[in-house]
């Protein structure tokens, strides 16, 4: 628990850390900042699709595993937003992210929060909890992707 | 340093757990396993890259910032190569990664102890330090990129 705080807590700071980085210091052109958002945006999918067999019962649960999977979904959560500045618009991101920045804003936070409950579900290796936790988080993907995703 | 040996233990054991899971549980098409690494790549060359500017001294030192962004590269660090299992040729990728398995397994290790040697500097807060590790870096990047990456 101690550990999954304390990595928690890292994360966050590396969020903080890059979120008050101004954009441009991080992107040189606005199509680097679509295509990195695209790849963290890919690496979330993958890192939280990954468990949705132990949490559907039709893959074993091993707690150390999905505890360094969720870890890693924890970085991995921090990372796309930097890359929604002024100018970046695009890529399958609706208009709306630029005209609510509040909204999606909200939007990404309830994510952060879901991401952080996992990790302490994860750590609980209550298989109930990890499924109640992944549920969640499920949750505040689809409702994002519905108000600020172009459908596909 | 020692968060920084804390953090680093945590990517290997994150980096050993995804190496250890088949690859077939990770991905579900050969294609998915392609995008996933050039995401991961795509990101590791944005959090190595958006030091440059400090390293050659065009942007001022902020060692808690430069902090925070290894910390990110280095769970990264360990992402790209579970997804190069037997069947996912291609993508950028030459035929000598599945040719050369011991080669290119050197050449990650090469990749991942200069990531962690970075992380080291990166914490003393010495820029020289910083620029040396930062280097080495680089190198093993071009080294294997040399070996194993299609020129384009």
């Amino acid at each position: 628990m101690k550990k999954v705080l304390a990595l928690f807590a890292a994360s966050c700071t590396v969020a903080g850390a890059l979120w008050s980085a101004p954009a441009a210091a991080q992107f040189a052109k606005p199509e680097d900042a679509v295509k990195y958002r695209q790849s963290a945006f890919t690496l979330i999918g993958s890192h939280f699709g990954r468990m949705a067999p132990v949490v559907k019962g039709d893959a074993p649960h091993d707690p150390a595993q999905i505890k360094a999977n969720v870890q890693v979904l924890q970085t991995l959560a921090g990372l796309p937003w930097a890359a929604f500045g002024a100018g970046t618009e695009g890529g399958g991101a609706k208009a709306e992210i630029w005209r609510d920045e509040a909204g999606f804003r909200k939007a990404q936070q309830r994510f952060n929060d879901s991401v952080a409950k996992l990790a302490v579900a994860a750590d609980g290796n209550d298989l109930g909890q990890l499924r109640a936790a992944f549920g969640d988080v499920g949750a505040s993907c689809k409702a994002c992707h519905d108000s600020y995703r172009q459908r596909r």
